[in-house]
């Protein structure tokens, strides 16, 4: 049985993306020892967290793609995030003095702390700010369903997030990405020439006199100084198209550093 | 005086920071705290981070920036970051267990993180992680020395960051920006059209033709679903220039918002 790996623990939004591609899951602490266990055989898949609607990019998943791991995204999920208030059961709205979770969830609930006037405090996971609250009725934490569930909590207040179109992209990484499909979408990373203007420009340009349309464009600092980045770039097509198969060689001679990440199915 | 504004606690790099302009400081807790200071006259400058040479940008700055608050970029400070672990006098290396720090800090320092097998910890601020540790000899902080300083600690290993090039810019905000200096910088925001194919690779063809470079394109997310975005540039030259104008006037007729956040004297 095919073995899937996910950033965990239990509970997690990304626990619950995993399960929308199957059941043999793996929880790993950190995204990077996802990345690792695809790498080194231990599972075939990997899913991890890439972009939030509200808060952006993942980081660390795109710095690991880009320059730690020779991996490819084979598939993308994308969910809907609804971040609920959990208590433990019996607890009142005004017993809560502090409120625990991932600091991406805390910053997406930022209006409603502020309104019931509760101390937010950062955990390592909204499945870890769960399980870290059972018992202390002056506590409360933010995250979905599945970890109310797990921990035997109770949603005191639910869709707490500040905004709606609030949705997480999850990508699932593998050894090699996904074959044609007729609806597919590719993603690459290129750094430009800093020593010649109009770089990204020059790459942009290319998509536009070939009609292709960027579904993505993500700057990441690369690390090298202020005002250094590396673009990630999604686009519809796949790889294996002639006319993608030509963009790609023309961004290659436009940059120094061009990696396909991979072409896999677009998510509906 | 002149009252400024810092993302406190005291004892973090905004701090130092905010120390180069001037002794008047006033430490905020958020971000959002520091504009609004400077909004309802509170203080005449805030001071807060804008973006890492390693972690990218600050989003709550950029989005508060963006669509909270109506205020001016006057100045930018940018200052080399030198994460040190700190830990109480007498604490010896294999004494510790647990490291708490901002989870940027704990970013910068994962690989010295990792191979000491030191388990890391978030807290607000590098600054209120050193408060935290104080007296427990198995936990340790990462900050900058000014927090050594401040709460009694040693530093036993300095400049534990992974990489060099770890620098960060900081903002001056106030409630006009700076008049013209002859070597300066503008900041501006903008979204493109959606429905219009190629909205970037336009507004960046206004700097290409006209000559000049940009020194910073950052993208985020505009909150209103993934792939829309709003786009950070900062670029070479003051709005009071006649060419500068002209170009502002261009891409605003190009993109459906634009906001001038600031021209401003160039960090050297």
């Amino acid at each position: 049985m095919q073995v899937i790996s996910f950033l965990g623990p239990k509970g997690t939004f990304t626990h619950e993306a995993a399960n929308m591609i199957g059941d043999n899951l793996i929880p790993y602490c950190t995204i990077p020892a996802v990345l690792e266990s695809v790498e080194n055989g231990e599972s075939l898949y990997g899913v991890v967290p890439i972009e939030n609607s509200i808060e952006g990019p993942v980081g660390i998943t795109l710095d690991s793609l880009a320059h730690k791991f020779d991996l490819k995204i084979s598939d993308e999920i994308i969910i809907p995030i609804n971040q609920n208030l959990m208590v433990n059961p019996g607890t009142k709205m005004e017993d809560i003095e502090d409120v625990y979770s991932h600091s991406q969830a805390i910053s997406q609930c930022r209006e409603f702390i502020v309104q019931n006037n509760i101390q937010p405090h950062y955990a390592v996971s909204t499945a870890n700010a769960a399980k870290n609250i059972v018992g202390d009725k002056t506590k409360a934490a933010i995250g979905n369903s599945k970890a109310a569930e797990l921990y035997g909590l109770e949603i005191i207040r639910p869709n707490i997030q500040d905004t709606d179109n609030n949705e997480t992209r999850f990508v699932v990484v593998s050894k090699d990405d996904h074959e044609p499909t007729g609806t597919d979408k590719t993603s690459i990373i290129f750094s430009i020439y800093e020593d010649k203007p109009g770089g990204l420009y020059n790459v942009l340009g290319i998509f536009q006199k070939n009609n292709v349309n960027l579904t993505k464009i993500e700057s990441r600092p690369s690390k090298k100084g202020l005002g250094k980045y590396v673009f990630f770039v999604d686009f519809k097509g796949h790889r294996n198209d002639e006319l993608i198969e030509r963009i790609i060689s023309e961004i290659e001679d436009k940059t120094y550093f061009l990696k396909v990440l991979g072409s896999y199915p677009e998510f509906r």
